[in-house]
């Protein structure tokens, strides 16, 4: 126990330390830095040195004797920079600090003369680029991890107002940094909280500002998505990104799959208690930090959750999100476009044209006419149209799907928010991590391109669209219960007004 | 605050299930495994895959979906390996593991066509060997950086038995090892622990096996280090190696400088008030892990506990160590034995064969003839004698000096155990960490080679050995007031009786 | 250090029970409920017992077998009551759970027959009323603390209702309770507690909701009021509340003594950094707890934070309060309605019927006239109007004046807000804590009755008035440089806008 | 969860304090000393007032103005006091701080012209003993909870070498104490704690001192009852009593119940899986306060571990001690020096005589001689011998069976160390915890006097005392099949070596 707890406070140091200067400042600061002017003498003086001059002696400083202090300098002076100043050094970093070519040539003859495991290793040396090894060392300095997911925050900033042979410099400088960020922020290194009501509140500011899929209005509308007894949210942090979280996932227990997230959210609903819900449903995820682009955290978080969950709710059976389909709309309008669509009959097309007044949803008898048709084209696209690589084109797909879930149910009119009906004509989504397919599924995706989806999802495809015919539909295993009762319980259920409303046979 | 409560206890997630498992075990882990073996069917059957089989399919796999899951299995699997399995596993991924050749071929080639950032980073990925990934993709699983650390000492204990070209390919993977583990154990990831009396025992079991330099015998013992007033004692840890410290050391706060571990040490002694101490002096620094050898601690350790200590207790003046001389009996042995040695006379020598009489330190007339000699002798070890690379022959000397500190002080009869005195026939030494001087200190010592030593320690060279003739004495910055007491204060002082007496002039 | 976490864990354990109940209940509770009433088969059958002889049990059980489950079921009980089940219970403990009359009276005459230690010690046991030892008892139960601190709210309640001699009874339980409480939540058992923005945001949301003083909004306003540099907020807890303060007070640190509440609150403010303040400005103290009123804390906490203010910003030099007036504007009604009013001269009431018109104070004009009319009124009201028990009428000043506290300063138009004018006409006044002059201060309030003022304040008096020529002002001890200050100061000024302009010579 | 954390971190103001206090001493100390001499000027000068007289001050003082370092004071003053000091202020207690006798006759008068809920509060309130309220003002300073403990034990040491009217004066006080510190200590207050390897070695130092039962003779013994995966200790703490247990009990996971204490601690035992264990062994049970003698624990904290460990291992079925005989040999000395004892025939005694040789345990031939008689002696020993108030000889039988707990099993020779033999000729025996059952047996015990005891354990009483007979055997309910099992399987099974061995038929 204790000694869990003793481990705990071992991380408090660096961040009571930092709040302390934040809180006090003035004259301790100005002593520190005094300090670190001792200990890096050569940045006394009236002529300041630059900062690639500094980078080098931070790189060719046989010891260690004043790494930490000179690392917090080049940080400081990197946090004073103005725009032109932070493109002016980025490519300092990406001509300035590559590999030394002159050891690379070297290091491939040794190689090349005399191939083996010790040359290639010269030869990986000698290719590293020198800022590798310098972001290495401004991780010395307290902050350091932060700062350099911040430098990269920036180098998007200037790689997006940046062209040709500058541009392929400074991606470059960004595969350095997601290599060792990617590094760094290894899942092994990432710890898994509760998110929940008695949670910090500096914390829970940031969930409302890094929510990305359904906007958090204020204090009144987080208190409703963490305090009830039926939410639950977790938050991947790692230990040196104080206070600040990585990814985040929200979580709704329920009695069922649920086919709306207005419903999900509504102010007066009626919480439940944990233990009765059957279902988790994974209704929000937002990765929060631009700078750890591309590195992958959602698959870890969501089989997490799913394993806590587990542990301490043993009737929940079901994991499913309730997704958005951001690219729905936009592609639709192209299908609704073009003189010939394979997905869109001229019929349909005239049915889908009340799509383009406003509130067309609200009138139920435009909605029960649109509602097969919609349904039929979100089947075909997400079943058969395909984008880069014969890959789905919708990316909320791509992400569950890669991580071995199945497209489950459509949901019509699930979502009617503005950002609903514009992305997605309302459309939503479930997909479902069922713990025993995830690797079938997962390799069926990643080494055929299948889109592996129930039956009640495939069913909205025409019938004469003979989509299914290629492949027989995937045979429920003996047992797999959970599967059966979900696919064919929602095709078979009475319809329900806004989610899902099934044709006429 | 409860911020940093919050972030406190966001470690204990790992933690605790990892102790609940080894509590309860039996049926929870089973269900575990079972879990596990559902995500990788391909363990499944009678047939067990090799380990390298596995490996290689945990680097290809495209998504994660089941990475953690499999490198927990790659680690349980080389848990059960014996000395042998061990061996021919280290063997694989020395050589199954490198790089590509034909990859690395072509990026070769590529990068010569036309040289550049894109090519460049091509080609450092081509070289770098495939255990590299394979080592950050075993982070996944939960216990993987220990796991990691934990192998390298196996690879260590198979290095000492391999030869030949063998042995180059373990130690490319030691290599690779090194690489990685220097990025994560970064002291940007470190965190400062105080270690004291209300420390979990846990903790402290390990304080007490850890100790290389002065043996801790026993509970009492360890609760004399750490409970009274003017002890202290500072641990590194890394957040994913729980309750076990990478380096300690261990302070006591003094009047003045020490000169004798024994008295400070002694267990009737009389502690002070830290308030009232105005030296700080390091008395047993020992790294802990050996699968970390070659990451450097050390340094960054003595650093930081200055600077809390200066926070903490504004009194304090001077950091100083009481240091071993590890290497001094076994250098003196050999220069007693040359016929013609450049640093004792016969005199010399007949006055040292009393060394040769277990129990000569005891009786103070021949206590009193060797002194003179024996601190000669030592001056000239640590001023003159050169060992590889032309450093110091003493390792706590090299590592002291590496660091910019000042030897500052002998120290005969420092240390009467057993093994001080085989060692080092007793002598102990002080180096002094004078913050303004460090940077300048590691400078004389890093570019020029010279060894920062106190006017009364080179005074113990003889007079007519010219050592200090060749430069003149480091004269002593204006307001320099500490070097200047401790220096001369020391000759100047009235004899002490069993430290560093000095000769009649 | 690892000491005190573990020491903190400690509490943990109820907490986290009590909230893994509240999330999970169903199946869970149930079993405990089960549990109970295995311990206390006496409740099972048909026929549920009511609560007064449940607790005559629970006070009769000779061991402690039971005591646990029967505390829990007799609250639960009592949670189940409606206003009439409370009332009648209330008056059941009024009057079946007093002393035993006939033991009483035994032990009047035993120690009539024999005073002495003994017979007082038996007649005080006998004299003691059975409901104090139930009290006791229900502690015994999870939550029993909160639960008997909620059963004083309820009869606070029902005694408002109730007349003659039930209320009597009442008032006796009412006693009992306070006697019990006030040894419950000694100071001695409180823990005090930086309230910041990293609190846990349950603990905040009370913060607002218990804020008496000047209504904290929303969360923006909370954050303004705890996240800038310059802001402190400290509350007392009891370790058996949980997540509920009982006191607590707000803190500004300003470079000199406010005379306005709207410029310490406006929104757009720039902050100063801690360390340049000289001064901490206590501008809201509310208490939490009605169930805990007549138990006093405040007089604890300034002083609690007075000392940690001091020790962690050493440049702290006054520690001073801003404010509210509450029963000015009542006061000042009266004395305008008087024909012949001993403070206010006939063309003074001309002036002051100003106040009557809304809007008065944005008049510059008007202001200027009103101001020193109003302070000369204010200065009577503090200095020479008396209340009940000789003491001053307003409330606010009875307790800092009761702290050992000075009247530092009158601030014309401190308070804009309608509050502010309604109950005060703008008028806030600051306190002075000076710790040299505190127990001197507190002995001439306590046992002289004597307002201890500054000049500044007692000079708002008219000359003809005379009040000061009795005693001599205080004369400030030599090297009271602070005294000085403030209250010259504040004289010579020139004068401040909105804060005690001062009538020309 | 962090909010628990937020609770978790509150405690540690105090403690942190005290210990940098302890830490640093000398100026830090001496500028409270100074702060707090400023804020009881009567102290300061020349003549030190005697503590009687602080103590008047303490009660007196109408405001809290100075109360904290009053108290402060008074505990210093307490501190420095010699044993006669102790003495004499103890006796200022008794005789200057009880109730004032005018008053209380006032207040009898008062009660007995109108007996009434008012006029006996009144009474109450002038009988109790002054010294009451001067105790709780003591709890304002930091460690005043600590230090009336301290004050109670100083008690006990006086009142031991006391005689007289003196004596019953020092009675008083402590009823007094009793009466306050069963208030603070209430069940209520206390916080269980899992103590175990991994928690602060400060603690566990106080497990090894307080340890009552089985001596723990080092760190390695401790280690062995803490860390095994079959151990487990729970202690309770007060939150104002830092790092100091109140009570603990160390509970060994077995297979079945035990009947040697030798066999449960042997150094060399595998331990088996927590989840494999059916029983939770109670063997060891330590107050640890001197000074809180009188305010009962153990009963709370058996029926709260029962609670904790039924929910961490649901296997676990059945809750048992092991616990020592400590008045058996005395009793049986007296029984065997009885010309005609109604226990012993003198066949008994002339077997028993074996008992006087030191031994005699070790003899497999008088072992089974002794067995049976001494086995009889034992049952008669706890079934028929009475004590005073006719409850059972055995100081610990009193406490289980009080507790609801029933005698188990008599085990032969299960404690062979010098004490268990000394005290009890090695007999050990079982008290079982069966949760359905021990408000009945409460009951019986408590109200009927009876002894609940197994068959097993009556039959060991001779078929012609007809101890039985009176009374049939407890009929086991339905599904009472523990007790079937355990009473019954002990006498059927195969006879175990060294416990409980039957006698043939």
């Amino acid at each position: 126990m204790s000694s869990s707890t003793f481990f705990r406070s071992m991380l408090t140091t660096i961040a009571d330390r930092g709040r302390a200067l934040l809180r006090r400042h003035g004259p301790m600061v100005e002593d520190l830095l005094e300090d670190a002017a001792k200990l890096m003498p050569s940045a006394k003086g009236p002529a300041r040195r630059d900062l690639p001059s500094l980078c080098d002696t931070l790189l060719t400083g046989r010891g260690e004797a004043s790494g930490v202090a000179l690392a917090g300098q080049i940080l400081e002076r990197w946090a004073e920079l103005d725009a032109a100043g932070q493109r002016a050094f980025l490519l300092d970093l990406a001509y300035r600090f590559g590999p030394d070519p002159i050891k690379l040539d070297k290091a491939i003859d040794a190689y090349r003369a005399a191939p083996g495991a010790g040359t290639a290793l010269a030869l990986h040396n000698a290719a590293e680029a020198r800022r590798q090894e310098l972001f290495r060392r401004l991780n010395l300095a307290p902050g350091g991890t932060e700062a350099v997911v911040r430098m990269r925050e920036a180098l998007f900033r200037v790689m997006a107002e940046t062209q040709g042979v500058e541009k392929a410099g400074l991606e470059a400088v960004d595969a350095d940094l997601n290599h060792l960020l990617a590094s760094w922020f290894n899942r092994g290194f990432l710890v898994l909280r509760h998110i929940d009501w008695t949670t910090p509140a500096n914390i829970l500011e940031k969930i409302i500002q890094y929510e990305a899929v359904h906007t958090i209005r204020d204090w009144d509308d987080l208190r409703r998505r963490l305090a009830p007894t039926d939410r639950r949210c977790f938050a991947f942090f790692h230990p040196q990104l104080l206070d600040d979280p990585l990814i985040f996932v929200e979580v709704a227990l329920a009695p069922d799959i649920p086919a709306s997230i207005d419903a999900l959210l509504a102010e007066g609903r009626a919480p439940i208690a944990a233990a009765d819900a059957t279902t988790a449903v994974f209704y929000s995820i937002s990765n929060c930090q631009e700078g750890l682009r591309g590195v992958s955290f959602g698959n870890f978080l969501i089989k997490q959750v799913v394993e806590d969950l587990r542990g301490e709710l043993p009737n929940l059976r079901t994991f499913v999100t309730l997704s958005p389909v951001p690219s729905f709309a936009g592609w639709l309008a192209k299908e609704r476009a073009k003189e010939a669509s394979a997905v869109l009959a001229p019929a349909d097309k005239a049915i889908l044209a009340a799509l383009d007044h406003s509130g067309w949803h609200l009138d139920p008898g435009t909605a029960a006419t649109v509602s097969p048709v919609l349904l039929q084209a979100a089947a075909h696209y997400f079943l058969k149209a395909k984008g880069r690589g014969n890959k789905p084109v919708d990316p909320v797909a791509r992400f569950h799907l890669g991580n071995g879930a199945r497209l489950e149910r459509l949901n019509f009119l699930g979502d009617l928010s503005p950002k609903g009906l514009a992305q997605a004509h309302g459309l939503m989504v479930n997909y479902l991590y069922k713990l025993d397919d995830i690797e079938t599924n997962h390799e069926r995706y990643a080494d055929r391109g299948e889109v592996v989806a129930a039956a009640a999802v495939r069913r909205h495809l025409r019938a004469d669209a003979g989509v299914d015919e290629a492949k027989p539909p995937t045979k429920p295993k003996a047992g797999d219960k959970t599967a059966e009762k979900t696919a064919d319980g929602t095709a078979k259920r009475a319809p329900r007004p806004r989610a899902d409303p099934q044709p006429p046979a």
